[in-house]
């Protein structure tokens, strides 16, 4: 779908409420209106870390204000408010908090240097307080429901969608069921372990998980001082015929392709859509290596499989949250 | 929950159509009657493997036939066929085929020696055209139902089952949903990959999977040469204080325990059940092991993780299909 139909699409009905859209990073929240002109207020800021442990939905609350003037919008008239935010959660009586170790400073210990002792975030107490109807997800799950809605996941009951960014997420359906788990955090694949390589250390501290491997933090991490200062460099070079950045890259999609294997085992699934900016900047490269990783492997469970580019492309985050709470 | 108060819980209610559990594998099937009075009639033969690619099926038909004289049941009083098998499946017109590489010679190549040339093994289609209500699932599903029903997984949400046994399999619930996927084969998790030890084969014609390493069969086959003829002769020395026994189950602990890491980083759940004979024999040293891999690991994941022993012990797979299609 290209981007004048996608927005075309991504309109509500003249008269149903408006939806506010929050999208919690790591480093930025952001936040925008939909409604019967589509989408609109968009505004954007670092993701809150100092101050009391309610700091981050306070600054949701207030940036939801302003999305809303800025579109043009009364506060009063928003409908609901979809969170695709960045995980893990804890649940709270019942209602979800952020354990995340690049936001909670109590979680990721001093050498973080977070300006905040939080063992976790509040968010959706504070935000249920201001709001009558609030969903909050894991930003796997926001993804795959815009995949499924509008890219290329449409009409499948088995399939995942798969972030290659920054770091590594995932969003998993089976038989038609989004899947969440206990406190939401089902898709955490970015931490599974695939191989016995033991030399990087991800953020969440485990050693050698996917994430840690070929996250876009971790190439430059473990790639910088050979001469490849982030993923851009590493790709450049590999089609420039580097071949120490080519040997790299068959290594990366070598612990790629087995994550997307082993969620192929555990969930048969008919199709994994791929985003985020470390597959989408280099698809073409990417693309041919994992499919060829998978080809002939327990056939039973990959014949049939397909893996293909997100349809919603780089803006699949844009749409998570609005996917989450539109009807 | 003892043997007694078991087999007093697994009767139907008088009046309740008796019900046909059919278990297969790849070296036997085994088919027993449940009724008002318990379970009973239990007949078994090696799987079969010649003749036409329906052999199979026609086994079952005619050993349910067996069962019901045996247990005084006329045949066309059954109501229901629950079918536990081992896969992978395929589906042809909506019905489960085995494609298992242990049962279709057309599958595993010349070397399993095989009698058959085979694709995949009829199934679902035969029994269908024999009795009105069948329901076949691999026996990872089958194993989960009965562990959720009667066993230690009753009343949770986000659970898995896992077998330890001369094979790895699983049987996956999340959010109360029991994950089957396209072809029914979901929690085929032992053909994950989590480590880079490629010197072992796995049946399933992969490399330095899960079951390659662990499983009984594999245990056997890796470590015979080194003086372990079985895993029995490898936990005894352990016992004993045989250091390399030791060190080599510390390594079996290392890669059974990334893989139920692997399951609850994508799933979220609350509880894991472990049976299989490899565990049942030796879950004192085993479970203790298996906790401690886990034991702080991304802690918003694990933290209220339970690794448990199956509830119903060695006798998982009795109930597995009778759990299928019991009420």
């Amino acid at each position: 779908m290209n981007q004048a139909t996608l927005d075309a699409t991504i309109h509500l009905p003249v008269g149903s409420p408006p939806l506010a859209c929050v999208d919690i990073g790591g480093t930025k929240v952001a936040i925008s209106m939909a409604d019967h002109r589509g989408i609109s207020g968009k505004v954007s800021e670092p993701t809150a870390k100092e101050g009391n442990n309610d700091a981050l939905a306070q600054q949701i609350i207030r940036m939801i204000g302003e999305s809303c003037a800025l579109a043009g919008i009364p506060l009063s008239s928003v409908g609901s408010v979809g969170v695709s935010s960045c995980g893990p959660f804890v649940l709270n009586d019942g209602l979800v908090e952020l354990a995340a170790p690049n936001i909670c400073g109590g979680l990721a210990g001093k050498a973080r240097g977070l300006p905040n002792d939080w063992m976790s975030a509040l968010l959706e107490a504070p935000l249920r307080a201001a709001f009558k109807n609030v969903r909050v997800e894991n930003d796997g799950v926001g993804a795959l429901e815009a995949e499924r809605r509008w890219g290329a996941l449409q009409g499948l009951r088995n399939c995942a969608y798969v972030t290659w960014s920054t770091g590594i997420g995932m969003g998993l359906c089976v038989d038609g069921h989004i899947l969440r788990g206990k406190n939401g955090n089902a898709g955490h694949g970015g931490h599974i372990f695939v191989s016995d390589n033991d030399e990087a250390l991800c953020g969440c501290g485990l050693v050698g998980d996917v994430e840690a491997l070929v996250a876009g933090n971790a190439i430059a991490r473990r790639f910088a001082a050979q001469g490849y200062a982030d993923a851009s460099a590493l790709f450049t070079a590999a089609r420039a015929g580097d071949a120490r950045a080519i040997e790299i890259i068959d290594a990366l999609c070598h612990v790629m392709g087995r994550a997307l294997f082993n969620i192929t085992a555990l969930m048969d699934l008919q199709r994994i859509a791929l985003g985020g900016s470390v597959f989408w900047h280099n698809q073409d490269y990417l693309l041919p290596r994992l499919q060829a990783f998978m080809h002939g492997k327990l056939p039973a469970l990959t014949n049939g499989l397909e893996i293909v580019p997100a349809g919603l492309g780089e803006r699949v985050g844009d749409f998570a949250a609005l996917a989450l709470v539109m009807r």
